[in-house]
């Protein structure tokens, strides 16, 4: 360990196998010493939930290497680095690559997002990285020097406060504009669900649905994305600045 | 069904059998129609998360009631309410009563909260009621008022966009000063981690800890419950109004 050296933890909630996480932790190794903590499955739409009614593993993949799989959710990954594997607080924390948009409101169910301001929390520089394509591989390639560049800048400048969330939209790396800092815009999923067993008591479903978005405002990452830019959205964790107190004080009076 | 009636989604995240949602449902059962859907036991901290890798059952616990329990997460809850479950969009839907804090951070990792705010994202106004108690059985008679007053007011009021986050501190109902509309103030969890096995690839721990908040700043919750006011705080899904985006435009020039 290089005193001098940024300690950075690396950490997704696609699983320690994805393709996306593993591209990433190769970027980091450039920059500073590494800790990858990541879920020993899938736990895409893991949000922010935490394991209190169990307890979590954690196991050291090859010895000498700071890699480790964790059968919690992502933020227990990050809770456990903190207090039990990492040498100190790190420098940086990176999440992903996602694969699949964390855009709009698919920020609030990630696990990716909410694993870096897991770390924000604790008053670590955190990004998340999300690719718009689902596909288990995808051609992470080009991004890297994006990569590299915004972590190093991270590192440097301390974005205090925010958790950066970035998307790559899913068009070949010459069709990209560039990067536009912005907003979360609206969007929802219209669900539907499958049945798919029915008896006396219960019925079982599957969710699946579509993705909506309003892609028209300016300024948000979702018209950003459709625009063909990367989106660099930055998400507070005491977002409460934006709305007005006053209209709503009247409420006092009900008590 | 009377058409006339406001129809009200109850949700929580403690599990169908608390307390606190069979003390909110007759509440609202005053104000109009009622479908409870809750967990089949607890789902603390599971913030925003959904299923997504699996199947998830729901049940009807008695013939002709509408009331619901479901294998799957507080959101999932709200989802299946929406899609499967109620004849039409609800005019209100409330989570809780928790047991236990939602105030500062602790609204990030509640799924409490997030069932709320899943029905927000949908239209509908939505109201998170939690108790700083964490006691299974809490003295919550006197707040019946006060819950049923801020219903009926958000019914008829539509407090369209945010989600209403209401604490109420843990002290007699005579000593509770008035309702504070505020922000979510700091706060983290310093956590412990407890090894409770330990093998040769593996060690296995538990989580707990201890809440940390800043209690000192007027205008927050921290403050408003530590001064013996229930808390009041508007959660807004988009919450990038507080962010200066001019601050990090220049992240833009790295790509």
């Amino acid at each position: 360990m290089n005193k001098n050296k940024p300690l950075i933890l690396v950490v997704n909630d696609d699983g320690i196998d994805s393709q996306g996480i593993n591209f990433l932790k190769k970027i980091m190794y450039q920059i500073g010493d590494v800790y990858v903590i990541a879920p020993d499955s899938n736990r895409s739409a893991y949000s922010h939930s935490m394991t209190l009614n169990d307890s979590i593993s954690i196991k050291q993949l090859k010895k000498n290497v700071n890699e480790f799989s964790c059968s919690g959710t992502p933020v227990d990954c990050v809770k456990l680095a903190l207090n039990k594997i990492l040498p100190r607080t790190p420098d940086l924390c990176v999440s992903g690559i996602n694969h699949g948009s964390n855009q709009s409101i698919n920020g609030l169910y990630s696990g990716t997002l909410h694993a870096a301001m897991e770390a924000n929390i604790h008053g670590v520089p955190a990004i998340s990285f999300s690719h718009l394509s689902y596909d288990d591989i995808i051609n992470f390639t080009p991004l890297e020097s994006f990569i590299y560049n915004i972590s190093s800048k991270v590192l440097v400048d301390n974005t205090e406060g925010v958790t950066l969330n970035i998307n790559f939209p899913d068009v070949p790396y010459k069709d990209i504009k560039g990067a536009k800092v912005c907003f979360t815009g609206q969007g929802l999923w219209k669900e539907k669900f499958e049945l798919i067993k029915k008896d006396k008591y219960e019925k079982h479903f599957m969710i699946g649905g579509e993705f909506k978005s309003n892609t028209q405002i300016i300024n948000t990452d979702n018209w950003a994305l459709t625009n063909n830019f990367v989106s660099i959205v930055p998400v507070s964790l005491y977002p409460h600045l934006s709305v007005n107190l006053d209209k709503l004080k009247y409420l006092e009076d009900v008590f």
